[in-house]
């Protein structure tokens, strides 16, 4: 096996602030100069990625006035013309300035909250001028260190209103656009609302305009609560609501590492390659990385290219696994197919189940599920030795 | 501040397991003796609960015929009447037995399932017939511990089959019952399936009868996932889907430790009773835990005992601290009342607020929370000092 | 019982860099202005505090002149002399500045690290002028993001000439001053040398002055590993090596949040006093918290003044607690006092005890331990019921 | 490349729990049948291992009597001729039976450490009969779940007492033992007194034989606590403490998975390899695993017979990567020679370090460690596609 090369079909997408990453963290400086949005671009586009997408402040220093808001937005449509590199989402920062500490649309402060949601709408016909299909919400902001601090119910109530004021905005205003909403357990805050992917589920169902709105998973999010990133974003798809996609890295719950896509938890990273293949997800498969500050800017590119050809790499073996005969035999020893058949017959109701012979459970107990043969077979694809 | 009483009227209830519990662990024998459930009637009632629940197997031995059935059931009516202990719950057990050791609603096997769904239905017309309200439904099975062992959606599409059909069934029998189900991340398997809170919510969302599922969640399992408790209790409450708990102690990710309630995550605890008071839950107040397997009975009486006291003054200081005129200060303060003000004034839409004067966002920055005050005093109450 | 008031006597001490953060985090910009050093001085007293403690950049800017120096360092000991306040430690920032991004010590940059341990020679003798007593050492850039970027072996070996350096350096300069080591498992980097207590102090044993040397355990820290941090702070009491804390609070696994003391573990605070009372750690009672950066300067204070709060509530409580006649009675009752006897009888070596005649282990199985009573009795005490 | 098959002298051991255990959890009911211990060589012997350890109890039941004692010996040592396996090391089973529920060298109850001290002189005796060369002690039941239940100090003298009984016994019996402590956060103890390699690496200084005494990490233990593994066993190397290793796998801070090795976090064993290679390590490749109860006799098999393969799998990576040229050039521009260069010169002490010419730090700062470069190396050598 070769190491593969991305190509525009391949629709890899980065965040601006991703390449941009200064390298600032809690406890230094940051080690790497800022970096021209447009010099981004041309990187992306050298390196291969198909798409881009930023928070409104990434691109246009909060504050700005319009005449410099303009000339930036003209500057960087030029940018995307000259590169050829596609904007896919857009979203909001309403977490580095101080007048979100709070957070956004669950601040306490209702002042807080009413200019938050303009940020957004300000932001949000940006995105539709540059023909983002989605627009990511994450409220990283949105939580609490303290109990008192946060009527949890209050809040959901805020949010939820936040949310149908934007779907109603964007539903007048005849966008082309839908909301994904990136969970994410704590960090900046002692503990965020909607901090797994179940919970902004759960939370979607309840607004006005729920078919605009679904959720952008980030796998060290989820792995930063210790779950399963490949059974969360499966049942995401289940739930028709896999939106977009954050891959990256993560070492397990502790602070957010944002690692390149492939040098996290690496079995975890082919599973959730398999997840997306499998339940059919076609949007852009975007990183949301930060490269390590111990890097110069050679470095960074090393890094966002490490996403590409790990995600092109994995994606070869979930194929090549999912081909291979022994593979098929073994997820049929393992009954595979057969969970996919309905539990009861077809016509079968609960009375007809009530009356129905059923097998000694001694005797189906003794049946082994083969599991182990299975896993083997998949980390020999991983490891790419067969 | 006294030691207070427990009292039928504050409705503690426990499981039977749990105070039968006899110390078996995955490195160890039992340390204490089985325990018979009408002993478990007499103690319970002699502490003070108000109900108790059980597993159908807790009850009566898996496989037991139906004469030795009948009278076990016969026995536990009379110890039921005898000790004037109402049965709050039930719920099935899908775990012990190897048949389920690939799940009940999701085994790969659909002998196993079909035996899972009938094993719950006879049970549920037990459950009905001694007067439980709530059918609790804990997966702990239904998951994996390798990627291709499960396929999540299939196996969400069995797990939603089970529901219906038990929806269906309740439904038709004229049962007057809900189901809770009990999210849990993983232990005994690798990954569980609806892993938090947040998950069973959505998942809920896809059921034919959803209005009559709901969630049981245990603080434990919540804080295995790193997750804040109370907000999840709180987001279970907003969306009217809390329909028993699970209270007990956890020390964060780890293995489930089942500690007694109070004894694990104090901090936490305090704000799980005051999030269930705010909310109005008002079912029972039920501590899923096990006593250490150092202790002997006396111990076990002592550990149960403990639940009900750490509840009771954690009750009177989450009530004292509502009280108290400096927290109704403090709470103002931080503008607590203000999160309960709709953020869009009446009759405001999007195309108003995009054009209405907004504060100066530096000069909402430099207005400070006050939340560290403000859970100081509630330290304070928890501390007893105040 | 009342809330307590701190007084100089109770020695406890802040860092400089705790008052003083302005709210900066991965996300979000400072949300509160610089703090002058003296004002902090000026309000640490204010509130009751005996000493304070700063790494030399926060005092003295990164690269400031010797002019600039000499007059912030004049303007220092006035700020000392003026609030009576007492420099109980001082330690080197070796990790701001982008020089130090992949560490000080072990950085593989050699040239990195001569400046690194020139920087803490630098700093050791104003310390010392200042009548600090201990020198903090926290290695928080020593480690790695990925495997190969750091041989752990030859890493150590540099970690240790570092310390074997720097003791010689305060031998030969006669001053009368210990080091201590304060681990941390992640955060900055991926994963940090030395990540625990216990690592450190097995690090420390190979030094050639490791009498010099010990530790500074943080709570948050070790229970950032999910650590009991009472049971760390032991076994380094033990080993005679606790030359200095750092007291604070923290939710189990996730990032660095450094709450107040007392506002994290509840329960693990009480023990944690418990265990310094108990191992005669006589040294200053230092707290390493952040404020919220929702809070304003107030905030700061409050803030501040819970952490002594809190630490004379449980102090008082774990003294009631070892006071009370029925915890020396449930003490007694789960064999803490045989505990302290030794296994052997005076004169017994394992000969004896081959021949000795021993109990019957299902005898002794039998035994309940009671620990549950007195572990309730504990709780009743920290909830102030008692 | 092709998988590769494992031979005797690979040196691949497992213990006989291991692969007889039968899946009996918190949970569930063993799924397979008991394993005579004979059958457990046969089969270990077809797959390819090298040797064998057990517990005396694993071997042995409890209580059984001397005859019945011989005669299981007896069968066990005709076993091990008939299949070429060799004990390399044997452990004792202080944690089962109902009398270590609160520990053995360090209960309470002084009966107890006493039967446990000579429970595990009884199986050295047996262990140098059967040529062991490294005697294991897991101290999985010293700890505590309570923080009054324990006083730390008192038991680690009566831990140091124990360890130096059994050093005295050793030496004065002539055996050519040594033992090795294996460290574990918590589970089945709410935490566990040495909860990582660093706490043993500290508590072995104290001992009197101390040169007798090194760790027996394992992967899983060390991984619950969230540290790197290899960099705990790169400490143990350096300080000439790894004694024996537990290779297994496990998915962060959770219950104790003993996933097979490989099979848990993949990037992580990569290193674990690299760190015992690049260590010298030349004791016995020893599997501390435990196959899913899903699976039947045949699924251990293909499990343990997984544990071998990829062990062989990632040592074929790890050797390839290191002569890789490309990598030796991307650490020597990552400056890994560097870090093996003491940072003083030869002859140069602190005086002289401190009127050396240094570099600046901003010059130094520039340089990028071009760490990203190199871990895609290593990861492309894991996914076996350079």
């Amino acid at each position: 096996m070769t190491i593969p090369t991305p190509a525009p079909s391949d629709k890899f997408s980065f965040g601006l602030w991703t390449v941009a990453y200064g390298g600032r963290d809690p406890f230094g400086e940051a080690t790497r100069a800022d970096m021209d949005p447009i010099y981004a671009l041309e990187n992306l586009a050298r390196i291969g990625a198909y798409g881009v997408n930023f928070h409104d402040d990434d691109l246009i220093p909060f504050g700005s006035d319009d005449a410099k808001r303009d000339g930036i937005i003209a500057r960087w449509k030029k940018g995307l013309d000259d590169t050829g590199l596609v904007v896919t989402t857009a979203t909001t920062n309403l977490f580095t300035h101080p007048v979100f500490k709070d957070g956004g649309f669950t601040s306490n402060d209702r002042d807080v909250r009413r200019f938050a949601i303009r940020k957004v709408m300000r932001n949000i016909d940006l995105a539709a001028e540059l023909g983002a299909k989605v627009y990511v919400c994450w409220g990283g902001r949105e939580g609490a260190e303290s109990g008192a601090a946060k009527d949890v119910a209050a809040a959901l109530d805020r949010y939820r209103e936040a949310f149908n004021v934007l779907g109603e905005f964007v539903h007048d205003k005849g966008y082309d656009m839908k909301f994904a909403i990136e969970p994410k357990p704590n960090e900046p805050r002692g503990d965020i609302l909607l901090p797994t992917i179940g919970h902004a589920l759960a939370f979607i169902n309840t607004l006005d305009r729920s078919e605009m709105v679904g959720v952008n998973p980030e796998i060290g999010h989820e792995e930063m609560a210790g779950l399963n990133a490949a059974h969360g974003y499966a049942q995401a798809l289940w739930q028709g609501k896999l939106f977009h996609i954050d891959l990256n890295g993560q070492s397990g719950p502790r602070y957010d590492q944002d690692f390149r896509f492939g040098a996290g938890n690496v079995r975890g990273a082919f599973w959730v390659v398999d997840t997306i293949l499998a339940g059919g997800y076609d949007g852009p498969v975007h990183f949301d990385f930060k490269t390590p500050r111990t890097e110069d800017d050679k470095g960074v590119w090393a890094s966002a290219a490490g996403c590409m050809t790990n995600y092109l790499v994995l994606r070869d073996k979930v194929q090549a696994f999912r081909a291979d005969p022994e593979v098929q035999a073994a997820l049929e020893a393992a009954k595979l197919p057969e969970l996919a058949v309905p539990t009861l017959d077809d016509g079968e109701g609960w009375a007809e189940l009530e009356k129905a012979e059923l097998r000694d459970p001694d005797e189906l107990a003794a049946r082994g599920a083969a599991f182990e043969h299975l896993d083997q077979l998949a980390l020999e694809h991983l490891y790419g030795v067969r």
